[in-house]
């Protein structure tokens, strides 16, 4: 937190939020306009509008020009929440984000086999078939294997995984960069073994493949 | 990360932090005046304070009136990073914590004993008395408690643990409330288990004894 007094229109920013929860407000939903929340917080409209431009930055809302402000989709989810580009030694970065990958992908891939639905089981598939897809034709498949990744941690029916995971597939990019091109032919089956072993809901299955697939990262990034 | 555009000042925001890691600015140091900041982004004052509004709200940079505007101590790192304030179930919440703290404390802690200094020892044994004084008195423990977990994290020598540890700290306060009178001999003997295990460098100690720690947690929670 930063400990500078950051004035009315954080404190604005504030009772804003805790409207929102209050009025249940959901992601695409769309907030009071700005004459109303003038009038609702007894503040200024100069006061509103920058605790609507804090908001923003924070990607609580969204300000779309000349229709209003919504909440936005993943509200409170910043780019980068971790502060991870303010880290210098990006070489240790990945090696301490992959420990931490460690900790808890094989665990999310056996919460996954347990409460995988069909649909988020689809989608794992569709993911794994993209990678696939991408890799044999020696195309950028990064985005395609974060979102794997992030299909799979919306299946642990945790609250907690989904947000978390995004930020140490932060990683993902990187680890390519770093095992390219040699780790094609392990990626594709540690991948499919995984997706294979949700599908069968079979966690011990999942959570092995998962643990193969970071193993076969690390020891090309050591 | 919104999709909207925002805007000239979103994007002076970026040039500025470029700007730090570029002149390897680090927390504490201080930015370069709005004149020079005027001139070298080639930009209007007004967009350039409206930049430094976003990066403050972010917790990059602070702002002190009359002084000027410094690098925040764990710059990016904002409150809530993962939006736990927009979960509405936080019963749900709480189980979901607890969930992703059993992946990872017992590793953090093993973690903790390979690499702790005498320094960081101190620090975790301090906590550790500090927590106990509290709760024989019958206070307020939560916020040593965090502390205690805290300690133990900065002492993993992994740079992603000790920004990740202080979000699922976010439980801690809910642990207590929830475990609250009961769990007073438990907590007292595990936490002193977990950090004489640290001392004396015995990870497999140190990862049980912190398992034991959420399991008694675990249960009564449950």
């Amino acid at each position: 937190m930063a400990e500078a007094d950051r004035g009315l229109p954080e404190q604005l920013s504030k009772r804003i939020v805790q409207l929102i929860l209050d009025e249940k407000l959901e992601q695409g939903d769309r907030l009071p306009n700005e004459a109303e929340l003038v009038r609702c917080l007894g503040a200024g409209r100069s006061s509103v509008r920058e605790a609507m431009k804090l908001l923003a930055s924070r990607n609580i809302v969204q300000i779309k020009q000349g229709s209003g402000t919504y909440v936005s989709s993943n509200p409170g989810v910043v780019d980068d929440p971790l502060g991870f580009t303010f880290i210098e030694d990006k070489k240790r970065l990945v090696h301490d984000l992959l420990e931490v990958r460690f900790m808890i992908e094989p665990h999310i891939a056996r919460m996954a086999a347990e409460h995988a639905t069909d649909k988020q089981i689809d989608e794992i598939m569709y993911w794994c078939d993209e990678c696939e897809r991408l890799i044999l034709a020696g195309e950028d498949y990064a985005a395609a294997d974060a979102k794997m990744h992030t299909a799979i941690a919306k299946s642990s029916d945790n609250l907690v995984v989904p947000r978390l995971l995004p930020i140490l597939n932060e990683s993902v990019p990187l680890f390519i960069t770093a095992t390219k091109k040699i780790l094609v032919e392990e990626t594709l089956r540690t991948h499919r073994n995984v997706a294979n072993a949700i599908a069968e809901h079979d966690p011990v299955a999942a959570g092995d493949a998962m643990y193969l697939h970071l193993v076969y990262n690390r020891s090309v990034i050591r």
